[in-house]
């Protein structure tokens, strides 16, 4: 599919493909910090490779699906790492500031799935590995086919506690072509520190979490659908520094745009976290050339492991709408139980005179990471929204251009109990080049 | 072979394929220090992904042989640097802390042979590069293809002076149906430092060694072989810090499982080292599905670079047995002069009703860095002992999954003249999901 | 072409390939400062990946062309990263030290190119992305077909500013069979800081410039031809540290060496730049087996950001010539306006009696970086002129070996007003290991 080379043997149980993603950004922000005291102050313009992977899959005794697909763009497309310094072997460091959202893995995916069992009619793949996990509606679409350059907020605030990509993953779903329902345990994300005992940077513990999610198409005829699902993610154990014994947990996203890495809202490292729950609704459906789809998230933190601490609770959400102004319609994946992007009737050519297929899309989206506000234990994290339209442009099955316009509204304050105001506004402007097999 | 896809020219002289790797390992440690003074005290629980390759392969003109091949795992996942912090411009600095075990550089392989001489009826490999050497029994066996997850310390003790994988070396081969020899000058691993004058790091010359080999199938005929060979490994020039004028040589190594970067053996960073040998010798054999293994490693570093410091002399080896329950016996790789995995006679298919090759395996494996103790110049590296269990599905040609079941026991002592205990015991039990092609 | 693994679909309109390259490096100097005070007092010897590249192109709808090409190898063969240290959260750090000459991304190109307008009669090509940048004769040429080991300091240096690989940019070329003219706007590298608000490192603003070239083959017939061109280079806004407000450049570059990867001459990091503006002219021709080609370049900074600094200018050039003792000629590639490298007649091949093709060469090289010394705010960045003698046996199509010769002198002055003595001299033998399809 999608002009993606696959070399097999004759029997067609053996094959390998290579897939490859390019997103390349490029735009600016006009940033209106609301005082002096508003953080960050200014974003950066220009450009970012937001994806850039290579990839092998395979297919082995028909069975067997494998992946390994490096990823070597990001939020920003080059290398962090993690690290301190000590002033003696054997004594905690201070902090040392790397490339803000550079890569600390080069992998995105690294998985084997067996797809041999065929329950009760349907198919089920039981899977584990470095995984790009079918959490959230938006989520388990692939970010080819999302229709705004970023995915919303509330969503990935939601996947990146114990799921998103570049997450070992461990579990099995089983899906119909209306139904699917799966549940994965988790645990860190590629590049995350494995030592136990190193002192500089200090070593932890790797986080246990897990998720489930069922979803399907309770209504499909001609030229309609609609999909509902439910979603529910764990933070069991998180992450425990060995030496302070500290386990936190920071909420925070990008403005739903990175050419700047920064986020603008974050709960910052919430202290005595034991655990987190996430429980979210989704919803789309198309009507011909119509598409909608939304979402909304409950958020709670249980901070237990530290006395005093009460759980703190957020929420947010999405929805979005879209219509293809060529007539071609978003179908359904029942695999991951999401739409697939379009597919252009008649891809541009020259030649051949087609214009490939055009989009306009609109998306409202927020998320409030505030809680218990006045109460010195509260959460002042900011509250987020951001309005979203956008143009695609998808000129053949490889090829597609976004144009996105933000404008976005940070509301912050200094501290729980500090309200001075340190929110922000902005707009931006930024277009995506895509291509992908 | 094993469903590598591979595209040739017409006149099949000139070939490309692709070649990839994966081992995700996960598991957990039962580890107990002895006293409060051990280093370390804790290890990691968790995933960790051991290796993750994608290389090409191409021959050209028949006889031109060439490999590329990143690898983003590790023994930690993600990537490390090399760093310190200067206080001002040429002033050297003090050590800055990174991902313990992450990548230092993403080249796995990078060389080029030539096979176009074919002396006394033999084939000759005349190469260069980064290499996987083929210096240990053990090492010329693939990592798809070793018996447990890790091999032995004792090897990789010996493989990390001057040979290894990620390993400069050129030099030659020479082998028939079943005889081998082969000599090869190396330098230093890919992301060793290139600079002779930078402070922040230092800069430091590259290392020379050099490593020989000679191995044979002694007896072979329908279902049985025996091979025996002799390894010579030299450090001739270890790489020299430029500022501080310091030839060092660390010898340690992890506890034969890497899901904690750690090491739990190490000589620390033996002083004034003007030179290292290692001799070793290696036995391995089948008898049907039976497969036994052994090697054993002396090694001797001079320390003459530094008045009053003598030579010391460190050994090890290992013991390993496998019986195949399916049946399925390892073959013998001439080229490579070590012996293949299983092949399994009836991969595992639910509609075909094969079950797969299974195999069980023993290993005791131990290494002695301690030499001198009660003397002011002795090193106390520690004395590990590792039991391994190990159980072993191939699937099929590409899908191997591993099962290790370790023990071990480690004796230390705080120095070479301070007598307290820091030694430790472990258990641990791990598995390895291996997908290779 | 190269031998170069294509799928296409069978219409042809759709292709993915994959291409590879591997540069290994292998040399020593004899490097002999003038004084003490000369920086570096020592060069690294041994070996080193220049390059190491596997990457995918792709074809779609015929017109679009896509590339994705990773790079782990470099001017030092490990990661590099950018970081400081901070006292505390929002105070600018200071610096730590990485691998000098480590990859900071890994993206080498990542872009989309539409061919599908065709004006008057030529061929037009509109890109975008992460690219190898046709600025100069010598970066126009491939690396692969490059006369020497390193391309000339004065093209790297003029490159280095606004062009080069690893850059974004953005523009159109347009050429026919003997004709060609480009302009592209471009922003900063692969792994350059995206951060506007960041402390640790300090953020900063994405650098802007632009180039432009015209160049034509004027004359050719049957075994001979000449090329001609000029290019002009603008750095139009250069990065400005966002805390400090600095806006430098540094114009530096290697002694036409890499093993080691420190420059030898190096203006520091100008202060107070506003702009900068590179100005060359090209000229390469063949006369049979004969080739020779050149280019001199004239750089002005303007160093306006800061009151009292006057503008500064440097300039530099090469020259070099080839035989080609087999025969074979150095064809023309019109889309690149540079010459192709060597393609044996008769390829390396004991059965078949061919000896490949050899070729020798030899260059004269000069860059002078100073400017207004004895002036308080003059640039005392030293002069820099390279001898190097080499000889390329090219094996086949896609093996080539390169034996490199050099002799350089390095006249320089401790500062501006500081006439004491830190130049050099080195002699220099290092050979290429390279592998292309």
């Amino acid at each position: 599919p999608n002009n993606r080379p696959t070399i097999c043997t004759a029997d067609e149980q053996n094959c390998v493909s290579i897939t490859s993603r390019v997103h390349f950004d490029v735009g600016g922000y006009d940033y209106r910090p609301n005082t002096a005291a508003t953080s960050p102050q200014k974003l950066d313009d220009g450009v970012n490779l937001r994806r850039a992977r290579i990839g092998v899959l395979g297919k082995f005794l028909g069975d067997w699906n494998y992946a390994l697909i490096y990823d070597f763009g990001g939020s920003s497309d080059g290398f962090a790492s993690t690290a301190s310094i000590g002033a003696a072997p054997g004594v905690a460091g201070t902090s040392v500031g790397f490339l803000p959202g550079g890569a600390l893995a080069g992998i995105e995916q690294a998985y084997l799935s067996y797809t041999g069992f065929k329950p009760f009619g349907g198919k089920l793949a039981i899977e584990g590995g470095y995984m790009d996990t079918l959490y959230t509606l938006d989520e388990a679409t692939s970010s080819n086919d999302i229709m705004f350059m970023e995915r919303a907020s509330s969503g990935i605030i939601a996947q990146n506690i114990a799921a998103g990509d570049f997450r070992s993953a461990g579990g099995a779903r089983w899906y119909t072509d209306t139904f699917w329902i799966g549940a994965y345990a988790t645990g860190p994300t590629a590049g995350a520190i494995h030592s136990a005992s190193s002192l500089n940077p200090n070593g932890a513990t790797e986080q246990l979490g897990s998720f489930a999610r069922a979803a399907g198409q309770v209504i499909s005829g001609k030229d309609y659908s609609l999909h509902i699902g439910a979603d529910a993610e764990f933070l069991i154990d998180p992450s425990r520094n060995q030496v302070t014994g500290a386990q936190t947990l920071t909420l925070s996203d990008r403005p739903e745009l990175r050419l700047d890495p920064t986020s603008l809202i974050s709960t910052g490292a919430l202290a005595g976290v034991s655990g987190a729950q996430v429980y979210s609704a989704e919803a789309a459906g198309t009507y011909g050339p119509l598409f909608f789809q939304g979402e909304y998230f409950w958020y709670n933190v249980d901070r237990s492991a530290l006395p005093g601490l009460s759980s703190v609770k957020f929420d947010g959400g999405y929805a979005e709408a879209s219509y293809v102004l060529t007539g071609e319609t978003h179908t359904y994946n029942s695999s991951l139980a999401a739409y697939n992007g379009i597919v252009p009737a008649n891809p541009f050519s020259l030649e051949a005179g087609g214009w490939g297929a055009w989009e306009i899309a609109g998306r409202v989206s927020t998320v409030d990471l505030n809680d218990q506000l006045a109460s010195a234990n509260g959460v002042a994290g900011g509250r987020q929204t951001v309005y979203t339209a956008g143009l695609n442009w998808y000129a053949n099955r490889n090829v597609r251009f976004m144009l996105n316009y933000l404008h976005g509204d940070i509301t912050k304050q200094v501290s729980a109990t500090n309200f001075g105001d340190t929110g922000a506004k902005f707009d931006a402007v930024a277009m995506r080049t895509q291509v992908a097999f």
